[in-house]
């Protein structure tokens, strides 16, 4: 009866649990505590089992039946499996471990964030490969002409790096990112908020198409699903549970985007933003994470990959101005050097004057000056170094 | 002989301290540890004189009597008042106390950051009434036409708050941040690298004479002097220590803005970058600086007047998103709104079946929405709300 077992990470699972799941997670929706509670108790089978036969005995047991009447299992397995799609439960080796995190969204009080009953998911992408290393790149669906270079640039350093790019697929960052992602022929993911035989927003149907060829299209929503803004941020909960980072690249400050931020916060992921121009309210999101210290400021998928490398690794050659040879000199040297007139010759006591030096650090420093190529000793004192004539016939006195 | 007394910062100055630290001022560079500490123990005239008389047993005092051939304080006396300067030494009234901090410069191994021994001002702005809540709005001379904008919003709305905009006249970020000062009727002081009769670049004459006319104009070289590499090194300690808060705008990686910011925070003053695209290397520093945690993001001036304003005033009404009426509905009214058809009438049964609700809980749901204005009764069941005609004329139903 249970062999689908209580919680089941670690047993097998068998073939009624999987299908307990997946008609439970049809007549639910997403990250429903209560459910989530009962599976865990009585397993999928028996909770099922009673509710079908109208023994449940539970308050909520009239709301999860009232799309029994549509409920057919068979027929969702045939849409999946119509588009190549798997339905993944826990115990599946495949099942990414991360999931079971998302219990700390109800121990801080954010309830129906529960883990999902079983993923369906299409694509050579193993999920449980992917997610250690995923990194979710997200933001805004009226994402700016800036925003969308960003998003796709990270998309593919950071797939290019060995990082699997986890998003939406919505329009705007999300979509930026997979497709820097594949244009890097790298991994990515796409989490959904629909049925895995249904594109939400049609335009993208051929990026999740491509998804799906080569990397991994993901929802917890049975086939035929229609996304509702509910179901949008419960996936939210599932793309910060997948990746070791969230990065928000263009939010402004209404997007879904800072719930998936949030989210990730509670999870104890990394949780990075891409600032903008403040006159930009597409930036907006991301100055007011950063500002309330929610998250580090990224730059570029290198500041990504240090954040989730492990400690003493990844860390980046900081990006430095760069260096003259003014930088090398002491400070009596620099002194010398900005009193040396350009055009005329001068001598070491005008030089001392000028300089606020005496004459013997004068003399000292004229003579480095000259090793390094910035003076030049003429009839009747020194000037600046003059540069070889635009036709490479070298200077004088070199 | 020495009336002026060491320290002096309590003392009157009489007028032969006052003429030896003009002299002293003009024969050393800014911020010399040693002149300074010779100074403090024996005082200005006593150094002046012993110099002068070529008496002062110092290793250092061959390099101070260089310029002596050409020191003439008459004539400097007469060059500043010409251009209507004032010399102001320790002691004086107007002298800003907040230039006593600078000895955290030297603690803090930062050779050569000593207190000036005097300054030059013009301009009608009184230095010890403007100091104390004046910020510094500083950045990158080749500021983009981003940085431009925002350095001048910042400057105009900091000093129409009665912030006095400390910057350092230069081209880009300093002029902008002055000008948006002058435009709101506001304090302003512009600290120079150069005599006080001079003007650095010369194409921001009009700037610096408009600063004279309405705020102040500071520098602590003597009237004449050009501004060198080191100068401008040294005039940034000035610019940290005289303001509260130094708001870099824009910054490369190489800034001379970034030294400002650096002294400022060992001066313990607030220290704040804005944001800007990642792309764009004016940017650079600022984000360096966020992202390493030595300054705060601001996006404005109100979130810089926030940041100076004593505990618990002066905070900002955080910008939100617009609040809509989706957003006060508790989680059944919010599905039962997204299961409405806005073009169709829909029975209760078969919203419970889209929603996932019982149907007890989305008939009390549809009573709440129809009071909200969100839903409404028709023959044969609910409809989304239809919103009034474009003429005005109400809708059916209200």
């Amino acid at each position: 009866m249970s062999g689908g077992g209580a919680c089941g990470a670690a047993a097998v699972p068998d073939a009624a649990d999987r299908t307990a799941r997946l008609a439970l997670s049809r007549l639910s929706e997403p990250g429903d505590d209560d459910l989530a509670s009962l599976v865990e108790r009585q397993g999928a089978v028996e909770v099922f089992d009673r509710l079908r036969a109208g023994h449940l005995p539970h308050p909520r047991a009239e709301a999860w039946s009232v799309r029994l009447s549509s409920l057919d299992v068979e027929r969702d397995l045939e849409r999946a499996h119509r588009v190549g799609a798997r339905w993944l439960v826990p115990g599946d080796e495949e099942w990414p471990a991360q999931l079971g995190d998302l219990a700390r969204l109800g121990e801080a009080g954010r309830p129906d964030h529960a883990p999902p009953l079983g993923l369906w998911v299409r694509g050579p992408l193993r999920l449980s490969d992917a997610a250690p290393h995923a990194v979710a790149v997200v933001g805004s669906r009226a994402a700016s002409h800036y925003g969308v270079h960003v998003a796709r640039g990270i998309g593919y350093d950071l797939a290019a790096a060995g990082h699997p790019v986890l998003s939406g697929a919505a329009y705007g960052i999300d979509a930026s990112a997979h497709d820097g992602a594949l244009a890097a022929d790298g991994p990515t993911v796409a989490v959904l908020a629909c049925g895995i035989d249904e594109v939400y927003p049609r335009g993208n149907a051929s990026l999740v198409a491509r998804i799906g060829e080569h990397g991994a299209v993901v929802t917890e929503m049975a086939p035929g699903a229609a996304p509702t803004r509910l179901r949008f941020l419960r996936r939210n909960r599932l793309i910060a549970a997948l990746s070791g980072a969230t990065v928000v690249v263009e939010a402004d400050l209404r997007s879904g985007a800072l719930n998936t931020a949030r989210l990730a916060s509670v999870l104890l992921r990394h949780v990075a933003a891409v600032p903008g121009p403040v006159t930009s309210a597409t930036s907006a999101g991301c100055h007011r994470l950063i500002r309330d210290e929610q998250s580090v400021l990224v730059r570029d998928a290198a500041d990504v990959v240090e954040l989730v490398s492990p400690v003493g690794t990844g860390i980046r050659d900081e990006p430095r101005g760069p260096v003259t040879l003014f930088d090398a000199l002491d400070p009596a040297a620099r002194r010398v050097v900005e009193a040396l007139p350009a055009r005329a010759v001068t001598d070491p006591q005008t030089l001392a004057r000028v300089a606020g030096l005496d004459l013997a650090t004068v003399q000292a420093a004229l003579t480095r000056l000259e090793i390094a190529g910035l003076a030049q000793r003429e009839v009747g004192g020194w000037r600046a170094f003059r540069p070889p004539a635009p036709d490479g016939s070298p200077a004088r006195h070199r």
